[in-house]
């Protein structure tokens, strides 16, 4: 006999790529929850939600869907997290949990701890997963399976509710990590952010060349450019969320990653030979190192 | 019953990722060649296309390889393309096509005109194709279908001889089109050279870091970073003679992406929504583009 599901009742509100797919998940797999509420002010994502049958309840009426749930995952846009977590917490039942699927902590741990009731956990989580799509019909229930999900609770919250966060994910099929919410953002702004950033200036550099000359780049796309440009499909709201959540560490970062373009461009215009080879040599190590650890 | 072959005897010179590939569809696919020599300086390469069966003859001789061949095709660094024509040239016999499949054109055709007796012409064509690795068992016969060729033959190049080049690369599977050499080198700095100095340098960024937190980039690397490590696992002797052979095109294209990537970064820094989300939704339609045309 399998053991009962880590959850009475989950509340995902805001079905969308993330959302969904712990929806499908919870359904498909079991072990998550015993039921599950999909909640969203917009009426066509809860009208395709009922569609596609992915929760035992669907509706726009916040109050209603959290009332009765253990555990409360708010998966929307990086940027209304905070706001929404205020709607969302004078409804919400005593020792119940609050979850977020955020890419950027930022301060998101101190505005929510302030709001929180005390008889209530936050417990907040990344799931490194995700595709160029959107919406309720882009999510698939093995999306996290082998991912990473970084949770990020301050040391004030209760070891057990953290621990029962750490089996959820795991249940997702994913593997986990505790890190401050500050070394989480400076991981994410390397590894994601900013390639993200630079995807989307490419693209933004192509758009900008001349009529002939652009139509040409796009006919001739080669791999490096087509590469590039599959991360820059992503969702425009939600990556300007993102960059501005995480604005310091990114800006940080990109310094970094131009102080190093610099000196690529001056090796490249001086000829010197040894230095370009080491530096492109190691891309190749790091490469190495990812297939190494079985991440590529 | 199938027409003849193109050529009477084909002479590839550095059976790499791309000459190997052309002797596999030589092979496999037969109307390239009747027979093919493979040509290289490293005898380890000689005896490993000998092992897998590639050409009819596999020589590190030059001159042997050469003289019987009515098409040489030199698949060598695109820095070493001039000086192995220079090796070649006087070897060749009448009436024969030297061609290469350099990624830079550069002045290329100037300085192998200047070399070309009057009875040997010189179709300068670049596959757009390849993958990360290299070698003679990186090779494979399909490597060019559906992809472009760009064929950049000066205008003294006689038309018979380019439409025999075209053939050629048809018969590849491969697109062709004939643009100028400095056009060729425009639209690969775009598509191909700007997106691996950005790969190589993204990969160079993390290898910078502390240590903790690059063992965790590596850790957690999540897909934007992922597939720039793809990119930056290429061949770094190879990259490097590309920056170089179009390093005054290639510097140009990066100076355009500095300023864009400045002005993303100040609209980041002023939390200009509009101006942010403006430039990650031309991606998106780039994107939509390639998707349109089936480039991506």
């Amino acid at each position: 006999m399998s053991p009962p599901p880590l959850f009475k009742h989950m509340a995902i509100i805001g079905p969308g790529l993330i959302g969904s797919s712990l929806l499908r998940r919870a359904k498909e797999y079991g072990g998550l929850a015993e039921s599950c509420t999909a909640i969203d002010h917009n009426p066509d994502v809860i009208a395709r939600i009922s569609e596609l049958g992915l929760a035992d309840q669907a509706t726009t009426r916040l109050e209603d869907g959290v009332r009765e749930a253990d555990l409360v995952i708010l998966c929307v846009p990086t940027g209304s997290v905070d706001e929404v977590a205020r709607s969302v917490l004078p409804f919400m039942a005593e020792g119940s949990i609050l979850s977020d699927v955020a890419s950027v902590r930022g301060n998101l741990n101190e505005i929510i701890e302030r709001l929180l009731p005390p008889s209530i956990t936050y417990v907040p989580a990344h799931p490194m997963a995700g595709t160029e799509f959107s919406g309720p019909d882009a999510g698939f229930a093995t999306l996290f399976e082998t991912r990473w999900c970084l949770l990020t609770p301050s040391s004030a919250c209760p070891a057990g509710s953290v621990e029962k966060m750490v089996e959820f994910w795991k249940c997702c099929g994913a593997q986990t990590k505790q890190v401050t919410a500050d070394y989480h953002d400076h991981i994410c702004a390397m590894v994601s952010h900013l390639p993200h950033l630079l995807a989307f200036t490419i693209c933004d550099t192509a758009d900008h060349l001349s009529a002939d000359l652009r139509a040409d780049v796009l006919e001739y796309a080669a791999s490096g450019f087509r590469d590039f440009t599959r991360i820059a499909a992503s969702d425009p709201v939600m990556w300007r969320d993102i960059f501005l959540a995480n604005r310091d560490i990114l800006l940080q970062t990109l310094a970094r990653f131009q102080q190093q373009i610099d000196h690529m461009a001056e090796a490249i215009r001086l000829g010197d030979n040894a230095a370009i080879t080491d530096r492109i040599a190691r891309g190749r190590r790091i490469r190495k190192t990812l297939l190494d650890k079985g991440q590529a």
